[in-house]
């Protein structure tokens, strides 16, 4: 049976996760970035099961109560979750799934499904990282420094990931990551998976 | 500083291994295939350093005594040997290097050195393992079947490296191989190996 990888994306803003997920989607196949279950009501354009699964409260509690989250928090009155059923089921399909979550969000899914994949996108200088934190609107000194804090905050948590991508030059980048995608498709236990058939065939002695 | 990574390779007779290798090295940069020591004379063409690093009989022997090969054979009266010396330089300098073993050789490095990254290559089916094998001369049946005992003893031990190949479509799998080699430089330790000071950097409070 196939058997599809858990990715976890974290960086700090700025690193540019973003934009490589949406380049790596393009150009990638068999992967997929998870959709959060939301109570709040879509946005104009919003598609359910494609932005957000959207659900009323009810539904959001129940599922709390069946244990379904792999983890949720309540943001302005509204709940986002990620559901491990939904994760589960893609998995077992054999698609690969990208979560991007911040690395406390990390840590409690590493808890529940040990068996994933931890990548970690830097930006490739403190610069850098300061021209992009500015660059975002016209905002006063001490908000640029906030967010710079956050930053260092999210990124001082970046040797608990497998895989650390500097993304310095884009186009690098995205390979390195892609790389990894599809370097982790060839572990042994992701090609046990797939190919049980292939390798009791070639290591039969009767044939 | 930098750290290059020690991959074992290993496949049976048939799989295109060396082919795989040597489309490896004319597209990656930054990766060489260990050159071993042997006592045996250089053949028209071969270089010292290159091909082999040519030694005599005494400095062989020295070299044993020194506890330098992680492992050493002799066949038909030569000495061949891997010099774990020559081995421990150049990944010092942050080249990677591939070490193309059966899996006895791979058992031997994997105590000496257990930062390696073992790369299984496979056949695509028994039929075309048969066939490659077939192909390779005019050959009796008898001989064929022990080449097809000697190559399920070897595929026997796919399971103890840390990713496998299946060789069907030559360019996917020369593409997943670079993965693999890409994939692994952006593992955690490597990353700290090479971009200690930009991680530094970034995580300083006081800027």
């Amino acid at each position: 049976m196939s058997q599809g990888t858990l990715y976890i994306l974290s960086a700090p803003s700025g690193a540019g996760k973003s934009s490589l997920v949406s380049a790596l989607l393009d150009q990638t196949d068999a992967i997929k970035v998870s959709v959060s279950h939301t109570t709040r009501a879509p946005r104009p354009g919003e598609k359910d099961g494609v932005n957000y699964n959207f659900v009323s409260v009810d539904q959001f509690k129940a599922l709390i109560a069946d244990n379904a989250f792999l983890e949720h928090a309540e943001v302005f009155g509204n709940f986002y979750g990620t559901s491990r059923l939904w994760l589960e089921d893609q998995l077992s399909q054999g698609i690969d799934i990208i979560l991007e979550i911040d690395w406390q969000g990390a840590q409690q899914v590493r808890k529940l499904m040990p068996e994933t994949a931890g990548i970690f996108i830097l930006p490739p200088s403190r610069e850098e990282l300061q021209k992009r934190l500015d660059n975002r609107g016209q905002d006063s000194a001490e908000i640029i420094a906030g967010r710079m804090a956050e930053a260092i905050s999210e990124m001082s948590h970046y040797n608990e990931y497998d895989y650390v991508i500097i993304n310095d030059d884009f186009d690098q980048a995205l390979a390195e990551l892609k790389a990894v995608i599809i370097a982790q498709r060839q572990k042994l236990t992701c090609q046990q998976a797939r190919h049980g058939k292939l390798l009791t065939d070639l290591l039969s002695e009767n044939h």
